[in-house]
């Protein structure tokens, strides 16, 4: 077994999640990331921890999406009541084709994703994490060979995470008491929103492996001006591009797509909080150079900024202020590397992709 | 998709566990078995039914055996909340290798058996059925290419399951009321149990696919005499040959193997059910004609009768008796093909594998 797989079993047991002797420890894996898999296991084993193993397979998720009648769709109590009992999530991703689901209704996908609220509640509320492994549809997307994909991938991933953590926090620091938010890029992008009260994380590979971003929620209402994402991204199956939203009150109040502006509308109606900001995120891992097409990778680039519609994660809700729920957290991604600033409290805090604690930075 | 694949997951769904809308259904397949596994998503999709997949990787649980010191070792309660709320398992079987847990110390298989045994009681509860996917791991078992053993599996799986109840029908009428039943094999096995009171089952499909036998369970304390099973067995991974067992008042008095009498011993250590017979089949799928290593295949077979140390079904126990209760169910066949018969209250049904009620039987 590659010496890589290993180590990154031992960063997502160890760091990631901790794994404690007798917990209960979901692991999701497609057949692709077999040799983690098994890593894993001998790590949960060596703890005392017990692993239920869980298969993702996008072909089969097609067929069932595909013959199924939408309402026929429930929060199924089986898979409900294991996550309730489970204290630890693992969920690896690794596609041999990114495409799979993109013969399936966004409409059954939004209700699939509906009926699986309660679960993915349940998942947030615990130990996670989401991690990938380089699988030949993944190097494929981000155009390298399945060798250079997994030293991309495995680069980004066993890495000094204590380094990483004090760096981000130089930015933690500055988005914690601060009310007022402002993006701005190019000609298309003045985006501004309040998160006063909202506490801002610091990602350095917890729930996200690779990790490498901080990220807070603005509050639901306050969200107002427009965003160009010049970076596409997949939703069920289907890459969107150029995607354009208008805010008011919070509220996309006009959306638009270059290509697959169906896929963005109905996610966009899958419920009320999927009109309204979940998160703000800024990349922060200067070990991601490249674009990859996988948001995992991209949104912790440290040009970006990224916007996710839908859920807003808890722990970055204040307790006095009201959090944004939704079946739906899809990230969406701005490029911030030339022509761009953020402003924090009326003070540029980033400007073309530096941070004012970086050298080269200009005010 | 081989169109023998759709028919198989047909008489899955339709006939052995006759899945209905609403029905929470749990898959547990390898990677191996991915097209059947497709296959049961449509089905399940068009049926309105839920399902979860459960991943069995049989390096994984090599690994975590391997690691797991056996103290550490309990009840999951996330795969036994998980099977409560479960209407419907199947167990799909292919190995790539059928040697994958050699190297695991039996005591910890068994650990592990006893650990999950409230999960394997639920399991039993429900409608079931555990069946083969074709792999050359089993193939190369059966001696056979890939492709001949895809036709010896399917041609098994895919036949007219009402003709062979009603064949099978013939031989529960006589045990159904019987009392008696003695089984005689050249100068080494020669044994006398009672099932009385206690059901016979007519096995034409639904918990085993292929099915074809019937079987019922021995008053525990009834077993006497000796058997020698002379077709060999895979227990843990490994081939268990030549097993001779001696009962007294039903219990396994003396024991041997001529291969891996260790495992033999370690599993007959289990737990008090171990020592005693939870399980009489008789083999009556003429369709399958080959002896594979397969014990769902195996166990089958005309000329077959096979004994199981362990657990007894529940169906098998009469109301007013006692079932064996074990962590282990554990089939060993008697080859009965020649120089054998079974008497039933002092009469002969079965002389060298010709069944009374079949031509060619010579009282």
């Amino acid at each position: 077994m590659d010496p890589r797989i290993r180590e990154h079993a031992e960063i997502i047991v160890n760091h990631s999640v901790d794994v404690q002797r007798g917990d209960n420890v979901r692991i999701s894996a497609p057949p692709l990331a077999r040799d983690l898999v098994i890593a894993l296991h001998e790590l949960l084993g060596e703890r005392g921890a017990h692993p239920s193993l869980s298969l993702r397979d996008s072909a089969a998720t097609r067929a069932y999406r595909r013959a199924v009648d939408p309402e026929d769709l429930e929060c199924p109590s089986h898979v409900l009541a294991a996550a309730e009992e489970t204290d630890v999530f693992i969920a690896i991703r690794a596609s041999e084709n990114t495409y799979e689901t993109s013969d399936v209704d966004p409409e059954v996908t939004a209700a699939f994703g509906q009926a699986y609220k309660p679960i993915q509640d349940e998942v947030m509320g615990k130990r996670w994490v989401g991690t990938q492994f380089p699988a030949p549809g993944n190097a494929q997307d981000a155009e390298m060979s399945t060798e250079a994909y997994e030293e991309f991938v495995w680069n980004a991933i066993t890495k000094d995470w204590d380094a990483q953590r004090e760096f981000q926090q130089q930015l933690v620091e500055i988005l914690d008491p601060a009310e007022t938010v402002r993006i701005k890029s190019g000609e298309e992008t003045d985006l501004t929103m309040s998160i006063a009260g909202n506490p801002t994380v610091n990602d350095y590979g917890e729930k996200n492996l690779p990790g490498g971003e901080v990220f807070t929620a603005p509050i639901p209402d306050s969200v107002e001006g427009e965003v160009l994402f010049d970076k596409p991204l997949m939703a069920q199956g289907r890459e969107i591009t150029g995607v354009y939203l208008e805010f008011e009150d919070g509220e996309v109040v006009d959306h638009a797509a270059e290509k697959n502006e169906d896929v963005l509308s109905t996610v966009l109606e899958t419920d009320d909080g999927a009109r309204r900001i979940g998160e703000l995120g800024i990349g922060m891992n200067r070990d991601i150079t490249a674009f990859t097409y996988n948001m995992l990778f991209d949104e912790k680039m440290g040009d970006t900024v990224h916007l996710a519609i839908g859920r807003a994660y808890e722990e970055t809700v204040g307790e006095d202020n009201e959090g944004n729920d939704s079946a739906v957290h899809m990230d969406m991604i701005v490029d911030m590397s030339e022509d761009s600033f953020i402003e924090v409290d009326g003070e540029v805090v980033q400007r073309d992709g530096t941070f004012r604690f970086e050298d080269g930075f200009e005010a």
